[in-house]
């Protein structure tokens, strides 16, 4: 193997010599007012050693990352049936677009669009109190952490209730055509409050080990299950940019508009990487670049 | 002229000969419980004389025929630049369609489908208390209609808040685009409650009597804007159907989901014609039949 | 009625005084080359009177205008079976757009864009050789000008044939749809070749008399259908700006790319303008903006 | 490792042994007409070992797997520069959908549905005759495959000149968008010819070899190329059951309506698979299936 401090030390600075750094999110002002200029990652490998470099210890909001374990308890709590609820496909088009749900009637095309997510947390929630379920979610992210100092950050979940008239706006479309079982109000603040979630990328990565499907990593859910994962992460985990990021970096990865990546190396390695500006498919500018350069060094392409 | 009070006695008759009526809208309760075999119509003529068959003095649900008097007065409050806020094209979709929105970026085509009405009663509402606006739009209509016994119907108001999650899904996706200048909830609110306002045939009919633009007629709006609000009930306003209405009929309307239509025979009539059954664009059934009938026999078809 | 031929005179001055004349239609090098400075208008009145004023004796590319007597003919032929192939609604779309033709399964939205079109000459061809088709649509249009001097421009239909890709890609799409009974290219080279009609608008003017529906007028088809083409022409005469011309002119009227119109006062006149340069919709800038002002003037909006 | 002859053997029982074969593409006579109670595999490890059950010496019509070959080729003559022409995304609709190369304007979302396809061709024509390209194509895969013995089947090749009108639609659309260099219909003919090659599964699992890039394997491109290839067929060479195909196989693999499935275990195995019924995808109902198995029998997945 080759050095992966070192590689991850001069991953750190060469992210860092490059000035263009992308733009955060702006459409939340918790987001928008972040120093993009941050850049962290962190590498646990199969064997459970941690490497780390950069901003490796500040917070981060995880957003749409947290699709994956929302996505892997719901799977838990209904198994397949949650499949006639949401699709496996890649959409398309953009994470928030309502276009396809029109088309194909209410039911959205993968887990990972923000409407598929919003499906997998009403069948979370389940008639639950909203506490209830994010208690269950929040619970299973600390968990795969091994950590409980992981919180939601009340003021992004309130701002996001605030401006998230799109996501608003997917929600109460789903309902149209019957496809939420509980209030349109209470699944989205479920929803709302998982994304708020903020972890630092050493917690992130802790928290994906168990996608890595290796013999000494916590195991929470069946082998099956984590490779299934993971083949949707790879063909459903970018929104738009899917296919180039499979194309370029080669491993399944979930993006956040934090500016968050989770990517697993199948049996080797669970990686965080953290950089808040985002590219034009919304994923992380230097996160992608660094999971490129990295997946390339070390030889971790699944193909 | 042919003899109006008979044509109208036979239209009666002929209509209730036929068991086909058309299926009630079913989006609300409150709609969906009414007896589809019902059918009322009513003709004003240019020198204010009125003829009335069938259940002319029942109640029903205007619905989307209020966006008619919105519009006039959104014009009137903005003029021209209301139309920077929307088109004035067919849709070529559905009535309740969002595809459309997505891809015009919170522009809706015309200001008779939901979403254009929803922009219309968001420029009428102004920053005000939705019940001042509501006052406003009441206070038209009654006057329009030279009544004051016409009334919101708040069971159907609350039903329609309470269901209706695609009109939800409408505003605050046209919030996203920053396409609404109060809170969706009050500009919905202020919707629902104008398109639960109730009438008869015969007050709709004289309601509509100012867009004839004929001298002795109520002088509400100039007549180079009852043109246009003709000609956009011409092409908008039976929404997916207008073309086929424009071909069949030849005379400019506006349907609403509770059966009703209104119609104007320019300098010649004002028609307000009901039955609840609709067809499969979502305008009555047995109204429209009707007036293709009328039409044809009093040869007024303006093409 | 105000004074005709110097409302007209006036017309000619105030649109020549403007320097905005649009751009010419540049997909063919035919239409591209053209002087877009040019200005003509021909009225025909019920009582047979013509009034022209500018360029009127100056041959131009019909184009779509062509459309609307395919149209008749098509269903002379055929009758209202015609409408089980194309619709009657307004598209919502560009002229030329394939999306609508696919979410309808082939079934065009109306016989005006130019899928819609090429079904109708599908229809007018059945089974002949392409230029028997032509000689019938030829010799209509001839008859309704009342004059022999109409003839197709070779060279144009050549250019279409060569460049024409985007109406291959209609008339193959429909294809696969088994929307055609003749061979594509055969009803594409029918479609290129009446398109590329070349009249004055005196002569189109002439040609568009019987769509007036007046007493005095020749005859082609019946009253009944006359009314209906003209409603066919202002719900979706002008592609994706009919709504706008309906607003504005208010008054049934058939553009083509080579920057003539045809519009038809019912009862009262029959009005063809020609001015090459077209706004963003692909109608005649100055054409347009003609017949608003005289539609306005002659108070002659049928709404 | 699993005793692979025993499992091939079993696999084609089984699948013999299920009634639902799918139903052939019946686009063409020539791929309608076929007896869908077929089924052949044909497995090839990395040591070179080849592993046959059912009907490995029966050719057929390899139909959109060529796509893979004609990327390599296209990549090998103009490297990235391809992919300004194409993308490299998932499509989020049907094989031979003509909406997004609308919304995106000539440009396809990747080069394994059919325009994508089309536009590589066009690369690799490169305004040579159509039979110098063909050469070069049937000559690529003959190496890759190390057999003489492989020929295109001119009556399907022919058949789908006559009938394609669908695709013809997409070669003219892409034209009009100035996204073909060469005719439509040469480029048209060089893709019916190469898409009408014939293999046995024996042929086809040799001509994957190259794409395991293992040590002993012919190389004919870079193995970075190699990954990239395996990362698209991964993510986009299902058409729109891609996601499903991930998800319930987990590897690379491209689909042709022939009923021909190629699928690569990096570094392990090539694999050809075949039975003419297909899903509803349009891909190999029984080839899907078999795979599935298999995969999981070898513990195959790349997840």
């Amino acid at each position: 193997m080759a050095d992966l401090p070192t590689l991850l030390r001069n991953l750190n600075t060469t992210m860092r010599a490059d000035d263009n750094w992308g733009t955060p999110a702006n459409y939340i002002p918790e987001l928008a007012g972040i120093n993009p200029a941050q850049f962290a990652i962190t590498v646990i490998t199969a064997d459970g050693a941690v490497y780390s470099a950069g901003d490796c210890d500040t917070r981060f909001s995880v957003q749409s990352i947290t699709k994956v374990f929302t996505l892997a308890i719901a799977l838990g709590r209904s198994g397949d049936q949650l499949w006639s609820r949401v699709g496996r496909e890649p959409s398309g088009s953009a994470f928030n677009s309502i276009v396809q749900l029109e088309r194909e009637q209410g039911r959205p095309r993968n887990p990972f669009i923000n409407a598929g997510a919003i499906v997998t947390t009403d069948e979370v929630l389940a008639g639950r109190a909203p506490r209830d379920a994010l208690a269950e979610i929040v619970q299973f992210i600390r968990t795969a952490a091994g950590s409980e100092d992981i919180h939601i950050n009340e003021a992004v979940a309130a701002s996001e209730t605030q401006h998230g008239h799109r996501n608003f706006a997917l929600a109460h479309f789903l309902a149209s055509f019957d496809s939420l079982k509980n209030p349109p109000d209470m699944t989205l603040g479920t929803y709302f409050h998982h994304c708020a979630l903020e972890m630092t990328t050493t917690q992130l990565a802790q928290s994906g080990r168990f996608l890595m499907g290796a013999a000494n990593m916590p195991k929470l859910i069946s082998t099956a299950r984590v490779r299934r994962l993971n083949a949707l992460m790879l063909t459903c985990g970018h929104y738009d940019g899917s296919g180039d990021f499979a194309y370029r970096v080669g491993i399944p990865g979930k993006s956040g508009v934090g500016g968050g990546i989770l990517a697993i190396v199948p049996g080797k390695a669970s990686i965080a990487v953290w950089s808040p500006g985002l590219n034009r498919y919304g994923n992380s500018h230097k996160g992608t670049e660094a999971l490129a350069t990295l997946a390339r060094q070390m030889n971790w392409s699944i193909f």
